[in-house]
């Protein structure tokens, strides 16, 4: 432990130094960052793949579950499609200098509230190396330094991305201590890691929700959680059904194993009988298993009997649950009880019900008419997210560029004092 | 510990239902909160003065420190002021339902990001009975429940405060559990509250820096902090000396306990000589006692020589640590040292240097020309402020109702979905 905290001072501490040289490069810099680490993985392209083969052969040796396997595997057209990722972030604006707002205020005092970066980022992250680009990306553009704590699975393929990552540093005269990898052979350098406050202003941990509890436990800087995405939608009684089917449909089953998928239904009584013999008959066509209330099994009897548990699960697969609400307070209620903050739908013509939907439901997203698959940055307009938070603080929802920035206030007087 | 979980459970249930409503309370229900909360304090004037004093009689046998103890009264002037605070906060705008950004995105996707309360807050303060009228009514114009611990020395006070303030959630048809005193005879009570973080979802301490740190250690919700203060003043080269002699004498003995006052005075080698007797006289004159560098104590030889330990000191007394620094970048490293994030000041002309200061200083607030006092939520037109934030998150600076909240994202379609 001790060991590791001074290693990890020492990181910290020039990823500090690193952190008030970036907070004070202008976009002209970033954005040929962005350029030369794009030539430069283009580049080097052959030798990045061969480094990933040979994680991706130590995976399967290993055992690792083929859904692992995958996310780990880069190919020629994930290489691409990283590389041009880097392209869209420079194409973003800067947020760093945006005045947020100002004011002259009586007596002359002028404030300024200016956009400004965090400091220093620590990222950790599982097996998917092209995370390791878009988080360091979309880092130099917010001027953050970060530090990249990858998969040991993804090692190689981590190292070889970041000599170029860090070869680009050079190109254009950044700090070599702005992206730093610290791969540990044990837990006690993660741990050393969240203990050092002093030096990492924020933690983004991206994985299951058992490892991003176990980071905020642990952590002593905030953490920009992301815990779970259990997200309903709401068919109410004045629901287009057509619209409503085509909305679960997406919802459940474009890419089911993503936080914003849809995971439960709620029915409004009166368009039950109507609604959910078609819609749960299309969906178990495609392979959703259904797991439902009383009403709902009556209605659909392929329906397996839904626990409280199924009603509060995040399956992240082809499963739904189900429950037929006697009104919209009933679903507002379920919601409040089951919801994950997360991402939550409701379909309706009515104004007043789409309304009041809108306002008591308590989530980082509040849909009408939409997909809740549509919680997204890219969607949103933010461009790249480097996560999605279900916290309220300090940012809600898609996490891209300007959720990487805070404030400062600049004050300009000519001899103002306090009275 | 288990006795204290479930009373906790038990309050942090009835503050989160609160919320819920207090959430969907519209502007005019807590304006007139507002306004009878005033008249009801102002009818029970003279009954609040005596269990006040019956608080002050028990404070002054307990021997408490007599700053402690003029912390704690209340005076019909006090009471007078405290009234006059609810009918600000009223007049100031509702942040609640105001739409920050919104775009229609390509596609026809209506995204509005809006702003909503934060939910329940726990508000940790100490004597000063009237910060429990300040918090609660910031917190009910801002829509959120509350849990008030206060001092134990103020229970009477605030038992009384209490009745007043719930009499007027009861006028206005506002829940009772929107407002709660939460007293606890033991440290446990405040263990219990700091571990639930399933009901509370921000603690806002106020007091020590002892306090404050352990809150934070202990909390499992966000915890707003406001660690230390050690502003610093730097008289550069290019400063109007006389513009600076007047910002040292505010930002010093305008009033020394406050944590935006002026704690450490650097100065520019090439105006010391002619700055430093006669700024440093004058504040001996008014009884502060300097702690300088070497170059300092020849210059002023009243100084005492001072440590490495008074540079970084939060004195919160007449007491300033001065330094002799021969350029802006050694002001930047000794700022970026020993500053606390709080605020800091720069005297000068120089437009270019004052430029740098404001882009390199990593602060809440940095100021040109003006006294480090003038940090204040009020003078930054926030209006009443719960607190100045060295944080980063969620908020930084003056803490007054806006930092109160968090938002959501309102997503309108017509059926849209993912492609």
């Amino acid at each position: 432990m001790q060991h590791w905290s001074s290693v990890v001072a020492e990181w910290g501490q020039a990823a500090r130094a690193a952190a008030r040289c970036l907070a004070l490069a202008d976009t002209d810099q970033k954005n040929a960052w962005l350029t030369r680490a794009k030539e430069r993985l283009d580049a080097g392209a052959e030798r990045l793949l061969s480094a990933n083969a040979a994680d991706v052969a130590d995976a399967q040796t290993a055992g690792l579950a083929p859904a692992l396997i995958d996310r780990l595997r880069l190919t020629p057209a994930r290489l691409a499609a990283l590389s041009q990722g880097l392209l869209e972030i420079r194409a973003l604006p800067d947020p760093i200098g945006q005045v947020i707002e100002g004011s002259r205020r009586p007596g002359g005092l002028e404030i300024r509230k200016v956009r400004v970066p965090v400091g220093v980022l620590l990222f950790i992250y599982e097996s998917r190396p092209g995370v390791t680009v878009d988080a360091a990306a979309l880092a130099m553009k917010s001027g953050n330094a970060i530090l990249l704590r990858g998969g040991k699975e993804a090692r190689r393929s981590n190292a070889e991305l970041q000599t170029h990552l860090a070869a680009a540093l050079a190109d254009v005269g950044l700090p070599a201590a702005a992206i730093q990898q610290v791969t540990d052979p044990d837990r006690q350098l993660l741990t050393a890691l969240l203990h050092a406050g002093d030096w990492i202003d924020l933690c983004i941990p991206r994985g299951g929700e058992g490892l991003i509890r176990a980071v905020a436990a642990e952590a002593a800087m905030p953490v920009l959680k992301h815990y779970r995405g259990n997200c309903h939608l709401y068919v109410d009684a004045a629901a287009d059904l057509e619209m409503a089917r085509r909305l679960l449909y997406n919802g459940k089953c474009q890419r089911p194993g993503t936080c914003n998928a849809t995971e439960s239904l709620l029915v409004h009584a009166a368009v039950a009988e109507r609604f959910l013999p078609v819609a749960l008959a299309e969906l178990q066509t495609h392979g959703v298993e259904i797991r439902g209330c009383p009403t709902t099994c009556r209605l659909f009897p392929p329906a397996r009997p839904a626990q409280d548990a199924d009603f509060a699960a995040e399956f992240l697969d082809l499963i739904l649950s189900v429950r037929v609400v006697p009104d919209l307070e009933a679903a507002l209620d379920h919601v409040a009880r089951f919801g994950s903050g997360h991402t939550e739908a409701i379909v309706t013509d009515h104004g007043p019900t789409a309304a009041r939907f809108l306002r008591e439901v308590d989530a980082a997203a509040v849909l009408v008419n939409a997909s809740t698959r549509l919680h997204d940055g890219s969607v949103f307009g933010l461009g790249a997210e480097i996560g999605i938070s279900t916290d309220k603080f300090h940012a809600r929802g898609p996490c891209g560029l300007v959720e990487l920035t805070t404030y400062k206030y600049h004050v300009l007087g000519s001899g103002h004092v306090r009275h």
